[in-house]
């Protein structure tokens, strides 16, 4: 399927039948469409982390407002990205990218010591924040991944991200939870959400030509 | 094709053959992929600006570090993001959405004023951050759209926001540029991207499995 037919398909699953579980090759494609997707100079400054089970889901719904469609969920994805850049973590994946490569370490110093210029001079709020956007072009990759496999998806940002790094231990990885996936199947009639028309801007407010 | 294999076509190309411009049909597809993608409640706090001009483009080069892929590209989409939530553009959403579904405007009053509350509590900064974030996963919709269709597309983020914004007027529609994509057909001999073998974390790095 196209993705544009794909992107009209899908919407945000309010209703999850409990008793479907997303086969794990599915789930596989969904979490390599996220590894894929690209990123600010390369550096993937996020993680996603994947959880099926039940107990743990059920744990998360207090911290997500209450939602149920967690724990009503097959799979639950966690995009969470890092809480800041380090000199450490730029060189890893450098260092990463240029043995996969086959290119001597030291090929990529100038731009990576620009990049580290760069990002000191942020404020880690301001860091974390570009890191999570990197986060979010990958959260759509998953999103449209999913559709195209017929698996329903919810994008999530309502949840309390503090108590949730600290649920899952995230904050000792040095992650920020940004946004979160649940995946499955509908109950579509329960579902108050499929009932609505979808909405979007219309082009000519959402897009502005130039000159 | 498959979304995935879209990916692993698609880089971040750095030589575009400037006598190839991109079919308007294609370029469409492209937006409308951006305008399909997921937001948060759907607010779509942001704007895609097309920008075929040669001349405006070529202003545009000094502003983005000097990079001269802008000025030999086909198209330039700027993605720019409000620069901060307000009553009038929640409330503005909103009806259009009760009316395009046909619903009394007061239907969702309860959920807008919450979210108006919510925004409130979040300093400007943040709230840009916020609607940036939105922005980033139409743009990952743009990217698959554009390698759909195979048409290569440089997501871009080195660049003066503020000189952007200045330059296309965008500060004066409370829009704050958020990264670039312009779109062509690769150079490929010319390309030192193309020569070097993709990069991504190994699965084993990139996801984490809990508990």
């Amino acid at each position: 399927m196209a993705l544009l037919e794909t992107l009209e398909w899908r919407y945000a699953t309010k209703k999850y039948d409990s008793t479907k579980k997303v086969d794990q090759n599915d789930v596989d494609k969904i979490i390599e469409a996220a590894r894929m997707a690209p990123s600010s100079s390369g550096l993937q400054p996020f993680r996603v982390v994947l959880i099926t089970d039940q107990q743990l889901k059920e744990q998360i719904v207090p911290v997500a407002w209450g939602q149920q469609i967690i724990a009503e969920s097959s799979h639950l994805l966690v995009f969470a990205a890092w809480d800041k850049y380090t000199d450490e973590r730029i060189d890893a994946t450098f260092d990463h990218m240029n043995n996969h490569r086959g290119l001597p370490l030291d090929t990529t110093d100038e731009y990576k010591n620009r990049l580290k210029e760069m990002f000191a001079a942020l404020t880690e709020e301001q860091q974390a924040a570009h890191a999570a956007k990197q986060a979010y072009i990958s959260f759509g990759m998953a999103i449209a991944q999913a559709a195209e496999l017929k698996v329903d998806a919810t994008p999530m940002e309502g949840f309390s991200n503090g108590e949730l790094d600290k649920l899952l231990g995230l904050d000792k990885r040095g992650l920020k939870s940004v946004v979160l996936l649940p995946l499955g199947y509908r109950l579509g009639e329960e579902d108050w959400l499929l009932k609505l028309k979808k909405f979007r801007l219309p082009k000519d407010e959402f897009l502005i030509q130039l000159p």
